[in-house]
């Protein structure tokens, strides 16, 4: 391994906490609208929505909005809809806090031979803001924020970077994004699941594969890379 | 000059019409309630809002959602807020419409010895999706997708690009985006003025500059470079 890529939300920082008190929130704001399914109906709404606005805050609040408008058959007040962006507009600006260990972990792998690289997917604007909040940016050689995660985002990664897939190792939390296309272009995936998932990342982890690793926490990483 | 960039929107392909055409149907939505400085309220709300969801079509669509409350004083229903969201949806999905003599102008300067750089500003997604739509993609040597031009962003662009500044030539049709930070990092910038310029681009061209030059139309660019 010659350059490892890691991921941003939920494996450096805290991310899917945001998103499920926000939820938490808006079903409270529609509790005498609110269906059992509400947490469905909206994800329903996210997916169907992924080709118009991509991942992120900004697309999620759209959905969030567009829920809230059909499971109250157009009764929300307008008032409340802005409390909804308002929302949004917290969750843009909420603190970027570390996972345990994190820290650390980057700055051994930045201090090593290896080239590091940060590769993060969702809104540019929002992930550029976090990045620098994190106070890692600096630590990574390279920052790729992608739209999505699938073989051709790592493909074309791999290529800028004039990286081997086989010498390419990356760690996240999400066996859809961090580690099947990883492993599907030839590289070299650790996954750290992290306790919160988002419903459109769930996914099915590959069977047993010299290529797959699983760990505890990012703080396992410099050892087993010896580093 | 060894390397050109090309802004995106308005430069290569239409884009203001989708912001005025949303604007003007908003406007007749709202038309009992619209005081006549609607425009004005719209343009304020996103550029209060400009921190928190950058530039692109998401965060236009929840700034418009916001000033509509606003100027109905929380009076709209919830119905006509997800009519809003479904407009947002389709300039999303709008075609992307070459500007006339864009794409030979392109075609010449990617067959020259010129690296040819497109610099587009915007939501990741939505600028990804308009540039596989352009039918341009494949003629750049890169595609920068930023989520702010000025100094800071063209002077990461030019490092990893190895350009000294004096060899970069930035063509656009933003004053504030694609001359004023091109010239302050010592590059040389074209302006094509676009009949339509959003509010928030608005800024007074440079005084007379040996390194700052005026074209009618993108197709002038390749006999300027000699290509």
């Amino acid at each position: 391994v010659s350059t490892v890529g890691l991921d941003g939300d939920d494996t450096l920082w805290r991310n899917e906490e945001r998103f499920q008190e926000a939820q938490a929130f808006v079903r409270d704001l529609v509790a005498s609208h609110a269906p059992d399914d509400f947490q469905q109906r909206l994800l329903a709404t996210e997916g169907r929505n992924l080709r118009f606005f991509g991942y992120g805050v900004k697309g999620f609040t759209l959905s969030m909005i567009e829920t809230v408008i059909e499971v109250t058959d157009g009764g929300i007040p307008a008032r409340q809809i802005q409390r909804l962006i308002e929302l949004g507009k917290e969750m843009l600006e909420a603190p970027v806090e570390l996972l345990p260990g994190a820290g650390e972990a980057v700055a051994r792998l930045a201090a090593s031979p290896l080239r590091l690289l940060l590769v993060t997917k969702g809104d540019l604007f929002d992930q550029e803001e976090r990045i620098a909040r994190s106070g890692l940016a600096d630590l990574f050689d390279a920052v790729e924020i992608v739209s999505e995660k699938d073989e051709a985002t790592y493909r074309r990664v791999l290529g800028r970077h004039q990286v081997e897939p086989p010498e390419f190792l990356m760690a996240g939390n999400s066996v859809r994004s961090d580690v099947l296309p990883v492993l599907a272009v030839g590289g070299v995936a650790a996954l750290i699941p992290y306790p919160l998932l988002w419903g459109l990342e769930a996914a099915e982890a590959p069977a047993e594969n010299g290529r797959f690793l699983r760990l505890q926490s990012l703080a396992e990483l410099p050892d087993l890379l010896g580093v």
